[in-house]
């Protein structure tokens, strides 16, 4: 089942690897592909590695451009995609829109307007697959959400980590969801190609840095909106990213107090019972620690659990890439699910190492 | 005031930077240097930063070797400076003893047998001047300890970051020390040089990795003899580190919750008094965050703190150069006192950046 | 047509690259895997970003676990593959074996006697379909080689770059060969897993470092066969890698002086001649650099050559990942034609990128 | 002998790595310290490791805010300092002025317009003490002009590095000096800190890219210059800069054939002559090669040379820090001189690592 697709947004690093992972599985036709100020110029100017694509020629981003695709990727700054999907709406274009920006991730007006400061675009179905829904200890009714969805909001890739690695002891009640804590080591990819000083190599090479530090980081409620979900009548969490120096790659430590009476050999088994079926999310075995290395260029996502008794907490740790599970991988492989496709259909599961 | 000083351990990391602080030293006259496997080579085969020193010939690491000096620096291997250190007493050098590893920094047998599987050494005044003391604000208790000893041990790099991290709020009592959660990013020199596969650059380039997860770290018992120290009645702490791909630097993020009752507005003002007029640690202006880049090679400490209200945390993120603020800066440091120097003789206070 | 193979040396880094292009390979079956010391432990525990083959258990290097494939793949140190081909001829396994390492690259028994101190173990054809044979402008005899071979000696990568960068021009005549330079920026990964102090992270991070300087380097006569067989009579080169903190890739920078009499405006079409229907050796368009960034991953060389008319030298710059089309990516070009199959066929055009 | 300076272009990274070696030079005070679009901001916000100066607010670029100090450095973007330089004259102010910059370096007005395309601003006298003049086997020469001079022109740091390579064997007549070729490994902080999308950390994490390529850089004419002062009749160099991924450091390898009729066991002594009595250039021991690494933070050189009998080539390697050595340190030495100073009086001889 063959599908064209549009990219808007194609010479920035959220609409490279959309390209990349598109160019590797076997129904999609790259269609049209647009920049902003990049428009004219080829593709091969700004994404050297996509060799398949070097000669495309880059459109300006409009909706005349965008039009006529079984599928629209937005990898546009945020707040750009909910008009783009409006007016694609309003002319009866019939494609799939799937947004790698923020606009439509969050359900909840209140928390959009709080930590983004404009209007809220509304909420589209929610690009996790693996989203537990109230009462799941195996994720089955956000996929069934993703299968009936035409348009997709693609989660923050901070908040696929911390998600993945915080919410089968959500969902099996055995961690606390009012006292979280989570710290990453973060690719400079997060931060896209913007010319920023410290995002300069050598601002970044030797230092390790944090930023949003202090409950500032947009991606806080929607780590919570998710949490909920899993079960969690409440959440609180405090939510560090620091930037280290690699190019791709998140490794969250996440860790919650441990519920009261909760026997600690009974961790283990909540992690495994809600993974052990997951095609791209991996317990490892004990005594292993996710690696960021093990993932680049994957879409998987590498946890570990640990139970830390003397401080009564459990530690797990998730490592993800960031553009891939994190962004685009995660992106095709919901818009799998909304096309009828298999899940896994053309997806890495080996990642580039060392 | 001249002194002599020799060095055991002179080829690995610690020792080598013990080398390099002495050298900027006005008063250091660096004597013998030893080495186990490396003894018989020049120095500048293994440190060929050292222009100063590279035609030193390693001696072995032997107490004949090291007698007769005014100062002994040991960077050994743990286990290794308890033996050498009675050694010395018995023939009635005079030396006082700077011991970088970690046999002496825990007071409390147990937690020593219990983390580090071996008969415990004894304890040693602590190399640590910002400590507070019970009751303290603003240290000098331990300044008055150090001024009087002639053993040293000197604190593990990551217990000193998250010592300075957290010590002032422990002891205007604003933050509660049973639930602390600190997770660090760690540059591989930590680790030393010794030859395991985890530690190739081919692994490191582009990956994160946490080690000693889930409560097993040994820094973790000589964080709670620090925090109680500073007027904590109980320390519990999750404690991650992770490696990250510079050679240099620890970042370490500690949280903990606000205290009952604690006026946010307040938690500031305890930091700035405890750090107001400190040479070596300094509370950066609000919105300013540490980066380990700005300590390269100076004995600085650069410490932030934040309230996350929503989250009733309080963030703390300090960065140090683990091999001199962490290691031989602060050595050097509690060095001075012992000799009745000023404090921060010789001691770098500026970076190397970019 | 569906392929067995069989990998020995699974757990280093070439085998483990290996594994990872024929995964993505459409007729490979990946049979066993062997190690030395590794043997009887998990793939996963070597190679976690293999997810497809985590729980495959290491056999040991003997032929007895190789035969009875039909293609075995030798990933072994260098001196260790003569012996096991000929146990695996002498009881008459069909298998094609393809070789990683150097042993059977130079056919010159002078040549590998002096560089590399042992018995030469004889000369298979080479994999590089590339090479240009005497009197060719584009390759078409190192393909027909290729397409008969049941042995294939793959080249190493140092030697792939430099020869791709340098060729066109001997070939047409516009280069002298007798004064050829090049000098390399490498990649750790092409020092394998070896545990040695000048490979750890810390020794890396920061550092560019040379190695094998002045002629001593064992890739220096393959290069000379290389250009011998593209029309050179004689060819002296002078090479020199150098260690920069990356992970993988290889950027080499080959000048040579222009010929006598030749126009400088007729340089860049032999290039382009030659390179115009390769589909994996690139030729940028005027003005762009290769990086090894955009190789990361991919089969991929990315070529520039320019003219300094001052210096009367043309320069050739050529990014490869080593590990790809330096080594297992080159390896399954020349296998597809051994086999019979296209030549592009499962290997990666497009690489991961930032 | 105090001296106060003034540092024009502080919140860069040249102007920042001049205030570090200031910082710890005995004689030095800082005076004035100023920016052009940081004006008015604190030093701190741009250079957070210098500890010393956080609490200085920036002073616009201008005459009025320089005059009036016994130094004055401009760190600022080429073209720049010769209009501050003649104002400073033309009121008479008596400062000694050394020029980070460009403009000043290069004897020939035709060079200066054919590489930076604008109208020569003079020659000063040459910031590099160890330049050997005609006839010269050790510098002396060029010491006794800095001894007299009022103006400096601080030379290019890829231009000290291949000169200090190469200058012993062009003075010894061992090498030609018509067919020199040059690549060097760079780290980025030699682009500055401009704002550009090739300078991102992200494009330059696990990366090698050249730039300049073909006989562009500007610093091939100063580098020539400098050659002919060692007595080479005519220079022909093919030069080309890589980006790797470290923040400092270049490595430079650059070759030359071996001149007719030379002994190759002869060239070591060249080399050994020329710097056996240098404070900061050393000629490392036999089979020991040069590392970035062992530099950073450092004002030394550290050079190795090995000849290739089969190519008939010596191979010069040296590794610099382009901030100290190769800008803010070499300033520092020359102005040492041009004071009356000790010409190594407060300069860093040890370097930082790992």
């Amino acid at each position: 089942m063959t599908f064209t697709v549009a990219v808007a947004g194609a010479s920035g690093y959220a609409g490279g690897e959309m390209l990349r992972v598109l160019l590797a599985h076997p129904e999609a036709q790259i269609g049209t592909l647009t920049a902003h100020s990049n428009a004219g110029t080829l593709l091969g100017a700004h994404q050297p590695h996509l060799r398949s694509l070097a000669d495309r020629v880059l459109a300006p981003t409009g909706v005349d451009e965008l039009a006529g695709h079984d599928v629209v990727v937005l990898a546009l700054p945020h707040g750009a995609s909910g008009a783009i999907a409006a007016e694609l709406e309003a002319r009866g274009d019939g494609a799939i829109v799937v947004d790698l920006g923020a606009d439509h991730r969050l359900a909840d007006a209140g928390d959009w307007e709080e930590f983004y400061g404009s209007a809220h675009a509304g909420t589209w179905p929610y690009g996790l697959p693996e989203l537990l829904h109230p009462g799941e200890r195996t994720a089955t009714g956000q996929r069934a959400a993703l299968a009936a969805a035409r348009r997709i909001a693609v989660p923050g890739c901070n908040v696929t980590a911390v998600t993945l690695g915080l919410q089968p002891g959500i969902a099996a009640g055995l961690i606390e969801p009012t006292d979280l804590v989570a710290v990453l080591a973060n690719g400079y990819s997060g931060a896209g190609k913007s010319l920023k000083t410290h995002l300069l190599a050598s601002e970044a090479l030797g230092a390790a840095q944090p930023y949003a530090v202090g409950g500032t980081h947009r991606h806080i409620p929607e780590i919570a909106q998710n949490l909920r979900s899993a079960g969690a009548a409440d959440v609180t969490i405090s939510f560090t990213p620091t930037l280290v120096p690699m190019a791709r790659g998140i490794l969250a430590t996440a860790t919650a107090r441990l519920a009261a009476g909760v026997d600690p050999a009974a961790v283990r088994a909540a992690w495994e019972q809600t993974y052990a079926d997951e095609p791209f999310v991996h317990l490892l075995p004990e005594g292993h620690w996710p690696t960021t290395a093990a993932t680049l260029g994957a879409n998987t996502a590498l946890v570990q659990v640990a139970v830390d008794e003397r401080a009564g907490r459990v530690v797990t740790v998730t490592a993800i890439d960031n553009l891939v599970k994190g962004t685009a991988g995660g992106a095709l492989q919901s818009l799998n699910l909304a096309l009828g496709l298999p899940e896994s259909l053309g997806l890495p599961l080996d990642g580039v190492a060392p």
